[in-house]
């Protein structure tokens, strides 16, 4: 046949198989010669149990959204805002205690410091925003950490980046989480004995939510987050005037924890300030999250970015103004500061009670800002072959379900080892944000002297002063928190990074090795084949194999070791009887072991013939049960493991099962 | 081509390959045209690790002993005496104790009982012994009570009798080696705390010693059994000599053990004579292991088994008698019933200290047996497939690897979680050996009822009185220790009967779905073949098994589902280009599931194709190292289950791997 006749016949095959289907529109749609697309029908399990399996599913996930519908899926500006910046938000209900907890140390007297380092923290939030909004604007695909510090300054940075930020999303789970369970049990102290439990329960809930794709979590989690905005900022706003009027409210009845005593001196003072800047993580979501936002995505972006950030330091500022004023603190009951201003200025009454649990969702709901971000960044690092190739995959709802899981399972991991106490947790947190800050800053200055646009040198001026703040921001907290915990950081992220360089690796060496040279082009096979079969017993399985040897030489070749001649006898008798084109061969093997002597045979034979192909067939009983697997021999499993890859050999298993009816 | 000339062909084909390797006189012998066996050096690990693993394995275990090697390895009777009886032998060491803890309760007084059990004792085992020689007779090539009640009572007899022998044979390596290791640390009790360590530790070492080959432990352990029967017996005969001179040895210095008082009665004398039948585990062993003595088998085994009994009675008997003479009783010290009549005898010297070292000799050696015949029993239950097949096979010294190891890992198990307390694990010990007991004999009598050889009569009275004795022995035991722990026996057999008849309907159903009618001659494949390649993306995998296709049929169809109709494109391109003879089909996943659609679409085109049969090639890249599997999809592994056993359809995997150089 010459090559433009195969080539004709080939198209006439295609078109005759895809004609086939035509009639079977419930699974297909006929695209092109050779192009189909397939139907919702056609994802559908068929197995009664996998059907029942499906509509669990769904009801719990909702239906499967194609590929197209990612558009519809985006975010508006009002529900990206409870999507990415509930995790800065909350931390209104526990930034300011933690600064307090560490003061208390030192005595209420150095409460006075508590407003100063305030203003810092949110100077510090004021210039992180515009570094960010610079970036969304010179990344409108996403701009995270990790894209624009391996963008601009190379793969280590990036991956340090990733690597601090990952960490940090995972504490961030375990901490707001166990804190918003903490504020509902200082209104109910009941839940008090079982508060792990319902922690656990809770990031059950988010990673749900989240496994039906980041929009529905925008619509389920708005309603917790703005009513959380509104009665904060009413009792900050009551409160203040109140104090304007020179009624300031009083907070009563508290006794203060119980902290060791410590000195005061500049590391309080730092370790103050680090507590504080916890409330800072997460700003950086908007950013890696830039392709979830409508069109036009990167102004989208920028807007909600300033919104969150006026809110975050008016919140942050009115609790510790207030708090100064009311005389809240850290309390040995373990109602929390946000708690008692709430009952100074609401009084013990309903509104108190609103506020308490919407602290407790919109602290449960901080979670959901790692939720959406960890699988992004988890997916782009897997996209540049950084993490196993699951986390890049969108499950039936668009979301990217194993970075989910995984995210879910390391917090609950986290908070049982810590037996949810949110205090423990703080001092590992934060400090990996700012090192991906600084890295992605320092990677914004590099890009903007390459590229040199319209006012570059401003952009550089400022991405420059940001990464020089965050930076020291980065050396208080090794120096403030080192000993407290933060030293955990620095042994995860380095062995963080090892894992994603191996994963890297050893993607190389796959894609190395199974790359197809461009433009070669591949001959049909020419070479002379000897088919062999690895035959244990005369079974179906093996008929199958020889059946299927058939189709590929005239005349199979099957291999018998046995540990018993008179056995190998009665095999060989049956197989020449029974199937005709079959040559069969004995191997006695006197020690028993099957593996070896039978590669040592396929050797031997193959030699001085190095034209030969060997194909050697190895039929495998497939048991319907994966507990039947220990019932069974591993034999062909080794067979295929001591064949693979050798010269001038090709494997093929051959699966067999009963068929089914 | 004529199906002579075709039979003709492949026997020249068969010489060709056979005559290729008379030069590799390395690694086959030539036996006959199709027929080769291979050398020992055919076994021989290639890879220089599998080297050094053969030869530290060597090391320990000795080299690999071939099939004809088997009838070497047979047992003389002097080597078959330690390997089989030593169980029996030791339990002189701790059955009269056990008794006497039991009597203890009710107070001194009762030791008067001992005498007249132990004489009671002596009684069964004299019966047992009589009837396992007609057993053995009967059944020369291995009479254990499973054949026997299997042979003549049926299936469900015969598992009871398995079940119970297999949980014996656990709890006599725990419990014997536990007794071995107190030995030790009445004469050293520097030892004590370590105790469970050491027990392991002497556990692996019998392991070890097994896995050398029932010869080897023959040779290994008949010099320790053999100490300790002189040291035994001497003491025995001068402890009787001075009792008789009117010298009796006295035993002094010893503080009771603290035991719960009990109401002398009925109850307690039963669950004296049971604590002292414990002596009699093990006597079935050289009923199943006739095929390991030396031709003519069946006589030696019988005089062996003979020899055994009378040893036992004697020394049973004659520590019974001097413990009684000379107030020798379980101690607060723990020290031995044994070692305060050897004290008492050859007082505190060498002789005394040779009799502690040879008692932990026998008894930890008491384990040898449950080693020698666990495993055979196993093979027997795997051989009738009722086991896994593993347990059946013999490693590379004809030992039955899997039994041993499964013994050693399942009595450590024991040991640990009883802390090695021997007392603990008594109760739960012997009854199964007594219902063997029952069975086999039970079995027997039908045996004689249906040969009816000559002196059948006899022979079935003498079974059939056992029989009923060790019914009796039975029911004692199930009264007097059910609540003690005997209860647990009741839950375990019937447990491991249930597995192993579900392993049984497993390999049955296995071996239904894989028979070969006899006598059906295969014909050639015949139907029109369409081969399909499973390609995920254009790789070296995706290439080879296109190859393999193309070797099936003069086209191939690579069928591509691709969640982004874009790459689908490229991808259908460069196969166009690149490997001629393919006809491409895209299938669109807009829901992004690979499996379903592309078993959709071939059921869709096999559809008004009644007569075709499909071939679905599935390449697989193999990884080189078990962990790089996490990295890669499980979608090949999926498509095939999703698609074996189908109808008209035979899936082949193409495990893929770059070459080796």
């Amino acid at each position: 046949m010459s090559d433009s006749r195969k080539v004709l016949a080939g198209v006439k095959r295609a078109d005759r198989r895809v004609r086939v289907d035509r009639p079977h529109a419930k699974y297909f749609r006929y695209q092109a010669p050779g192009v189909l697309s397939a139907k919702l029908a056609a994802e559908e399990p068929t197995t009664p149990l996998g059907q029942a399996l499906a509509r669990i599913r769904r009801a719990l996930f909702g239906r499967p959204l194609s590929n197209e519908e990612e558009l519809v899926e985006r975010l508006p500006k009002w529900k990206a805002l409870p999507v990415f910046s509930s995790d800065v938000m909350s931390s209104v209900a526990y930034a300011t205690e933690a600064s307090l907890f560490t003061l208390l140390g030192v005595g209420a007297a150095a409460f006075g410091w508590l407003l100063p380092i305030s203003f810092a923290i949110v100077g510090v939030l004021a210039l992180v925003t515009l570094s960010y909004r610079q970036t969304i604007r010179a990344y409108p695909n996403g701009g995270g950490s990790y894209i624009v510090a391996h963008a601009n300054l190379g793969v280590m940075p990036g991956l340090v980046a990733a690597a601090a930020l990952l960490t940090d999303y995972v504490l961030t789970v375990a901490v707001s989480v166990s804190a918003g369970v903490q504020a509902l049990y200082s209104a109910f102290p009941v839940v008090t004995p079982i508060a792990v439990p319902v922690i656990v329960f809770s990031i059950l809930v988010v990673m749900a939510v989240n496994l039906r794709g980041i929009r529905e979590s925008g619509t389920i989690f708005a309603a917790p987050t703005y009513i959380f905005l509104g009665s904060a900022l009413l009792m900050l706003g009551l409160g203040v005037l109140r104090t304007l009027l020179g009624q300031a409210p009083q907070v009563t009845g508290v006794i203060p924890a119980h902290v060791p005593a410590e000195t005061f001196g500049l590391l309080i003072l730092m370790r103050a300030f680090a507590d504080g800047c916890s409330a800072m993580t997460g700003t950086e979501a908007v950013a890696n999250g830039v392709p979830a936002f409508k069109p036009p995505e990167w102004q989208n972006a920028r807007t909600t970015m300033l919104i969150m950030s006026i809110l975050l330091g008016t919140m942050f500022l009115g609790t510790s103004f207030l708090a100064h004023v009311s005389g809240a603190l850290p309390a040995s009951s373990g109602e929390s500061v946000l708690s008692q201003i709430g009952r100074s200025v609401y009084g013990p009454g309903p509104l108190w009670y609103l506020l308490q649990l919407s602290t407790m969702g919109i602290l449960i709901l901080a979670a959901q800002t790692s939720f959406a971000d960890f699988p992004r960044v988890a997916s782009i690092l897997a996209r540049d072959g950084y993490m196993p190739r699951q986390f890049a995959f969108r499950g039936e709802r668009l979301a990217f379900n194993a970075g989910i899981v995984v995210l879910a399972s390391v917090s609950i991991v986290l908070v049982v080892a810590f037996q949810g106490r949110v205090e423990a947790l703080i001092p590992l947190y934060a400090i990996g944000v700012f090192t991906a800050f600084t890295l992605s800053q320092a990677g914004m200055v590099r890009h903007w002297f390459t590229e040199r646009g319209a006012g570059w040198r401003r952009s550089a001026f400022f991405n420059g002063l940001g990464a020089t703040v965050t930076a020291i921001v980065v050396v208080i907290f090794a120096i403030a928190k080192f000993a407290l915990g933060a030293w955990i950081v620095f042994v995860i992220v380095p062995i963080l990074i090892a894992l994603m360089l191996f994963v890297h690796h050893e993607y190389a060496e796959e894609a190395r090795g199974l790359e197809v040279r461009a433009q070669a082009v591949i001959p049909p096979p020419r070479r002379p084949r000897r088919v062999v079969i690895a035959a244990p017993a005369f079974t179906r399985a093996v008929v199958q194999a020889i059946r299927v040897g058939l189709t590929m030489a005239p005349d199979v070749e099957v291999v018998h070791v046995t540990a018993d001649l008179d056995e190998g006898e009665q095999f060989s008798e049956r197989v020449r009887q029974q199937v005709p084109g079959t040559v069969v061969v004995t191997v006695e093997s006197r020690y028993r072991s099957l593996v070896n002597p039978f590669v040592r045979y396929l050797e031997t034979s193959q030699e001085g013939h190095p034209d030969e192909v060997v194909i050697v067939l190895i039929p495998d009983y497939m048991p319907n049960h994966w507990w039947d697997r220990i019932l069974y021999n591993q034999n062909s499993h080794r067979i295929r493991e001591a064949l693979v890859g050798r010269r001038d050999i090709v494997v093929l298993d051959v699966p067999y099962r009963r068929e089914r009816p």
